[in-house]
This record gives C-alpha cells, sequence and structure tokens, in this order.
C-alpha cells in the first residue's frame, strides 16, 4: 500500500489522500461536487445522530422544506440576496419547457420558511416554533475542496421563531453551546467561540454566533454558525403575531447550521502521517480484529478465536472481523490505520497458547498483551481513555497556538511564520479589519465574550481596543 | 374544531383534510412542492429508522451521491431517458451566468452511481457493492398530490452490483421482501407483491418487483419497487469487472425505493372519519395524558397526577401530558384523536379518588378505568393488541376485496361499481392489458408468483392465461 503524504511537506495533499484513500469520498462528475462513500457517511451518521439527539433534548422538531425557491423570494431580504446572488444555482426549465419563474437551490433556507411560517404564526400561542431540517444545500463553489467547501454540502439548519428578541437571543446561544459541547465531547476537538464581526456576519442576521477550530496546519476553521437575525426576515416575509397584550408585532428569528464540513474538521484535527485518527465516539467501527495466519494448521483455531472475541466484544461496541485471506496481515494493519479505527486487536499462534490478545491502540500506537477474559473491559476503558486523550492533545495544541501580538508588525510576522491564533488589539472599526485581511489573509475569527481592553487598536493606534483572535481560516 | 369531511362522502378531501389538519405537511409556494411538518416528519422519520435497521441488518452501507447531473448521463440508458424527460427538472445557470452543460436534479440516481461504479469497480473482490442513500429526487409532477405525488420527495434509494445475475436477483427480491415486511409488521399494511408487466417496468429495469397496497376507497397504490436492472447501465457507462477466471465481463445491478409516499399511504390504511390511525410502531407519540380540570381546587394535585403518570410511562413508550389552559378536555381529544395517537390517557378528580386512570383506545374508541399501578403494563400490551388489530383489520378489508371476473362484462362492472383488487385472467400480451387500462383506468398492479392458470384472456379470449389482480390505482 502506498504511503499518503506527509503533513509536515504537503498538508494539503495529505488531507485529500486521506479523504481519498481511507474512501470517505471521491470527486463527482460536476464541478465542486463529491459522493460521500461508506465510511465518510457512517462518521457524518454519528454526527447526525448524536446532533439530532441534543437538539431533540432542547425542544427542536425536525421539518423538510422544499429543495427549490422561488428567485423572487430570496430577493425580498436586500442583505440576504447580495450575500447569495452569485453562488445561487437556478433552474430554468422542465424537460424542454421553460418555466415561467425560475427557481433557485436553496442555498439556505430562511427566505422559504418564513414565507411558510406566515401562514402557521397568527398569535403569541403558536410560539416558540423551534424547528430543524436535515437537508442538502447549493451554492456554487469556486475553489472546491472534499469536505470543507463542495457545491453541494449536507447540513442541518435550524429556524425557530420567538415572540421577544431576548428569547431569540438565548435561542441562538444555546445552539452555539449545543455546537461547542458537540465539538468538543465528541470530534474532541476544542473551540474558541463568539460573535462575528459585521464583516463576517451572515447575510441577513444582526449577529452570527461561531465557533471556530484550529487545524494542525495552523489555519482555523469555522465549523458551526449560529444567528440572530431579529425581525429581519419576518419583515421581509411580513410575519406578524398578536401578542399578549393583543398587538400586533414583528416576529424574531434565529437559524443555525453545521454542515459536512464537519467531518473534514475530524479528519484535520486528530489525523497523523499513516491516515485517519478518529475519536472514538464518532467512529464507525471500535475494534478491528485480524486474525495472524501463519501455519495452516492453526488457522482454524485462530479465525474461530477471532470471532468468539468479536462476539464478545459486540455487545459493549462496534467490531468488525478481517479475516480476507488475499492480504496480508501487514497490509490489514496499514489499511485500518489509515481508516482511523480506534482500536486494533491481534491474535496469533501465541496469542491463543497464551489465552491472551494484543491490543493496539491507533493515536499512540501502544501495544498491549491482555487476558482474553478482560479484553471487552479493557478495551472499553482505553477507547474512553483514547476520547479525552485525543481532546487534552488537541487542546493542547491549541492553546499553544493562541499567541498575542501586540504591535501591527509583530502580528504580520506571527501570522505568517508562525500561524494559529494571534490575540490582537482592534479599535472595532471595519477599516482596520478590512486593512488587515487584505495585507495579511488573516480574519478576525469571533469576538470572544471576556476580551482584554487594550490602550489602541494594531493598525489604527486609535483606543480603545479590545484583543481579538485573528487567523487565517479555511 | 371543525369536523373533517367524511370518508363515505369525499374521500379526496378526507385524505386531504387529515393531512392538512393534523399539520403533517403543507403545500410549499412552488406547484406541486411540500412542506412536511413536524407531525408528518415525525412518522417519517420512525419509517427511516426502522427501514434503515433493516437495511444494514441485510449488511447494505449509506453513501451519498450528487442531487446534480450532467445531462449527457441520463442520455446513456435509451429506455431510462425516454421515461423520465419529460419529468426532468433542469439546472442552466448560476447566478447570471450559463453553464456549459445543462445539469438535471436527479430524478433517480441510477446514471450518477454507475458512473462512480466504473471508478470503483475492477474485480469481482470489489462486489458486491451493497449501497442506498436517503436523499431528495425531483420529478416535475403535473397532478401533484401531498406525500402521494409531490415534484420533490423524500426516498431512499438502493443501488447495488453484483458479479451474477442470480445473485442480483436474489437481492431484488429479498429487498421485495424486506419492503413487504416493513408495511405490514410496521405500517400494518398488508400488500400483494410479485413483478410488474412490461408496461409498468421501470425505465432501464430488466424486471421490476413492487408491493401494492390497497386503500380505503378500494384504489391500489404501489408502496415500494424494487428493480433488476441486469447489465443494461454496467453497458450505458462501461463497467466491466475481471471475474474468478480473470475474464472481463460486465457488471449486474439492482435499485429499489421507498419514498415519502408510505407516509400518504399510512394515512389512508387505517385512518376513520376522526382523522389519523396510526400503528403504534410509527407513532410519535403513544401515550397524550389529558388532564380533566374542573374544581379550581383539584386542578393541582390533578395536574400533579398526570405528570407522575407520564413518568411512570416515560421509559416504554413515548408519552406527552397536554397541560394547557386555554382549550379544553373535549377539544384536546379531538385534536388527538385527529392528529391518531394512539392512545388517550384521561385523569379527573373521580380518577383520582379511585387511584385510576381512563385508557381510551384510539382505534376502537373503548374507554377502560385502569388502576394506576397497572397503567404502564396495561398500556404496553394495548400498544401491542393494536398493532395488531390494525393489521388484521386491514388484512380482512383486503381479502374482502380481491375479487376473481372471469367475463370482460363482468370485470368493467366489477372495477367501475365496486374497486378494489379484481383478479382476472389475461393472456399475458400487451395489447390486452393496453386494452383494459385505456377503456377501465385498471392496470396490472403485480404478477403473483403463483398465479391460477385459465383457459382464456378475458380481452382476446386466447389461451393459456393467468389470473392477475388489476386495479385502478394511485
Amino acid at each position: 500500500m502506498a504511503k499518503i503524504a506527509k503533513r509536515s511537506e504537503d498538508y494539503s495533499q495529505w488531507y485529500l489522500d486521506i479523504v481519498m484513500r481511507a474512501e470517505m469520498a471521491d470527486y463527482a462528475p460536476v464541478r465542486g461536487c463529491m459522493v460521500i462513500r461508506p465510511w465518510g457517511y457512517a462518521i457524518w451518521e454519528r454526527m447526525q445522530r448524536a446532533l439530532d439527539d441534543m437538539f431533540k433534548a432542547t425542544g427542536h422538531q425536525n421539518v423538510y422544506f422544499p429543495l427549490l425557491i422561488p428567485q423572487s423570494f430570496l430577493e425580498k431580504e436586500a442583505e440576504h440576496i447580495e450575500g447569495f446572488a452569485l453562488e445561487c444555482v437556478t433552474v430554468t426549465r422542465v424537460g424542454k419547457e421553460p418555466l415561467e419563474e425560475p427557481l433557485v437551490l436553496r442555498p439556505t433556507s430562511e427566505t422559504i420558511v418564513w414565507a411558510m411560517y406566515k401562514k402557521w404564526i397568527q398569535s403569541w400561542r403558536d410560539l416558540p416554533l423551534l424547528y430543524n431540517q436535515w437537508a442538502n444545500v447549493v451554492r456554487w463553489e469556486m475553489r472546491p475542496r472534499l469536505f470543507l467547501r463542495t457545491t453541494e454540502f449536507l447540513w442541518q439548519e435550524g429556524h425557530t421563531a420567538h415572540a421577544t428578541a431576548e428569547e431569540a437571543i438565548e435561542e441562538a446561544e444555546r445552539i452555539l453551546e449545543v455546537y461547542r459541547t458537540f465539538a468538543q465531547e465528541w470530534m474532541a476537538m476544542p473551540v474558541l467561540s463568539g460573535r462575528k464581526t459585521d464583516a463576517e456576519r451572515f447575510a441577513g442576521a444582526e449577529t452570527t454566533y461561531a465557533i471556530e477550530g484550529l487545524m494542525q496546519d495552523g489555519k482555523a476553521l469555522q465549523a458551526g454558525t449560529s444567528h440572530y437575525l431579529g425581525q429581519n426576515f419576518a419583515k421581509a416575509f411580513d410575519v406578524q403575531f398578536q401578542n399578549r397584550d393583543g398587538d400586533l408585532q414583528y416576529v424574531y428569528a434565529t437559524s443555525w447550521g453545521v454542515s459536512t464540513r464537519l467531518v473534514g474538521a475530524l479528519v484535520m484535527s486528530h489525523s497523523d502521517d499513516d491516515g485517519l485518527v478518529l475519536p472514538p465516539k464518532l467512529a464507525p467501527i471500535h475494534v478491528v480484529i485480524v486474525p495472524i495466519l501463519k501455519a495452516e494448521a492453526d488457522n482454524a483455531a485462530i479465525l474461530a478465536a477471532a470471532h468468539r472475541a468479536a462476539e464478545s466484544f459486540a455487545e459493549a461496541v462496534e467490531v468488525k472481523v478481517d479475516d480476507r485471506d488475499n492480504v496480508s496481515p501487514g497490509w490489514k494493519f496499514n489499511e485500518w490505520e489509515l481508516k482511523g479505527v480506534p482500536v486494533r486487536i491481534e491474535i496469533g499462534p501465541k496469542d491463543l497458547a497464551k489465552g491472551q490478545v494484543v491490543v493496539v491502540r491507533r493515536d499512540t500506537g501502544r501495544k498491549t498483551p491482555i487476558a482474553q477474559e478482560e479484553a471487552t473491559a479493557r478495551v472499553q476503558a482505553i477507547l474512553e481513555e483514547m476520547q479525552g486523550s485525543l481532546f487534552a492533545k488537541a487542546k493542547e495544541r491549541l492553546d499553544a497556538n493562541c499567541r498575542n501580538a501586540d504591535s501591527y508588525d509583530q502580528f504580520k510576522h506571527t501570522i505568517e511564520e508562525v500561524g494559529g491564533f494571534v490575540f490582537a488589539p482592534w479599535c472595532g472599526r471595519p477599516e482596520c479589519e478590512a486593512q488587515v485581511s487584505d495585507e495579511t489573509k488573516a480574519t478576525i475569527r469571533c469576538l470572544p465574550d471576556e476580551a482584554e481592553a487594550c490602550p489602541a487598536c494594531m493598525v489604527c493606534g486609535n483606543g480603545p481596543a479590545r484583543r481579538v483572535p485573528f487567523a487565517r481560516a479555511y
């Protein structure tokens, strides 16, 4: 099996090699589109299940809005259409017949959702509506990259309607916290979180909140966003309700989403030069058992032991016996390392004789012989420990890559030579933000709740300023 | 709450009233498209979960292929494009820029799947591929009807690749059996099953198998199809593999799908003039508890008892307490009957005094007082019984509506005046099938494995013939 590229030599190729060679995804014939293969989709399914449970536990219900949106709807919220106009993929005919009004494939669903909310919301008793959908969306992508940026992607989008601004803001913040918890506890990916600047705000939002991860090449990756939309869409679609005092008032809104981009973030969070490393909570298979077949005489006994072991694991974890006879054990080791299965178990003639199995942990490579009867409990403990230690390692990396810069020169040097999040003083003016972005390709990733007060902006020198995290980002 | 239409007076309106008033779905602004609301989507989610488990138990893996298919791909299989040409919804521009090649929104994914299979299949060791995807598809619909026929619908589509015809046929038949089992055991909907005639075959298939339900108005409804595609798509996309003998050979294929149409079939299978009736296995809520609040003094104690009861149920079933204070108990009864919740529990002052609850079953309306401490176990038993009795009742209706006709006159009379499945002798010629369809709007629903041999076709009088089920269908 040919090696994948090394992270240190060609990070982009390393990422691509893992995604392609672990058979997570492949390029589709239409530019910018991808096919998600079983291994990639199984990871996405586990993400979906965990997130869906969290959404339901916070009172949300799933729904489905249509893919096709009349072009005129998108034009009703001025900032919104400005943000999406160039990416809109548009249907103009059916068979050979032209359509009267062009239909846009949803780039996001606020407009169709609020057109429907107008039918469903009359009184404060109809509120809140706490809806979510799992769907595909389409935004024409000029620089596609598997999972990270594709013309069509899968996501969930929440769309909620509230009687007050306070309640809507609370919802947007609650979801940010759900995303943060999911990233940290499931993906083992530590994140910064906070509001976005106006320049980075979602087209049509009052406030955008985001979680931001840090990849191994020192670039940031926006992993989820939650928007407080104020009354913008309610006004665009004339959605009013009668409040408790009998007065008509526009409805307040939020929307929020995470996408298959998270799979790309997961790949880049923990993987190494041998391939994918998966946190156990999101691994489609936790344990792969590789029988070490050598002397023909032992093979039947070893295969039987492998299948017995698999049975004993099956209640506790997802387990697979790799009993293929056309590839060597070493080839199998490489393949399952490439695919990121957290634990490999080897059973050979000597192990059989000693009543043991050899357990190999994917992230550390540590090999431990374990007595057969203790194997299930010990492997469960190893998986739990691995989930925790992947997070700890990623957190250490994040912390080590959060640096302060006080002057613009120091800032430029750190961004260019070191990478990571660079916390630097900013006055809050869009002009200074734009200048940094133009000159360094680094953007303000979020505005943390408790940002250090500083006397002067690193760009214009005016005060007061706050210390905010900049980074180059995916 | 205004009544819904009566089945006996206006069946179509009755169906629509249930779907709209139970808030299962609503019309979208684009003609032919629908919005699936929380109650409808929760039912679909339960269907998905059950089917997905069955697919995985039979060795299938989930994947995701892109929505956008180059128009030229669809044209590669001649019969396929002929079948779908008029329904193809086509993208021609992005933003204001025209596309070089028009892209079709997938009406079904065989073409894009087989374009990718060409990349992934080289040897017999790569086979079988047993893939499934949950996705939206788009076919322009001239006569839309919520859930039953919509321009965009949600479905699953399986696409498998095999080394031999036998194995592929076995797969197509295995899935037909999965669909039959799901329809009968989960939806409580008995079905006929068998092959379709050539006229009713999927565009591009060698053989189409289907399950066919019978709705309460005597019309049949095709509820799921499984296709043996032979080597048609492998040839269209040049997908060959090296077999065990080292020879190159085209791959054999199947495809199969069920859609949100099943939700419509479910509505029409069991519901009555009070609204939806749901089989417990697919009900989003099994038990609704309605506290009967009267004398202010008792209310707190009754509400507390309702919530205590809910807690005791929560481990075993999905339960909801309807503690709204702005509508009467009677209004709530009607609403939950309309929504099809299988069991209602009433708790009033007298029940509280007696240490009992009153359990009301949705399908029979039977009221039973049950001691509080026995309630959970008794309700579970009632739910199980209800699942079985809904199937038994539907089976009785199906059996009563399977009639034989020997002459064409008798056939026409039965189709026109009585409906249901009419089993009549057919010689096997497409001309006779077409004549029946033109003259009576009845079509052959399937060719059962064991069809009675008959001396002569009811249409042309030629023999030999077989007795096959005709019906008017959705």
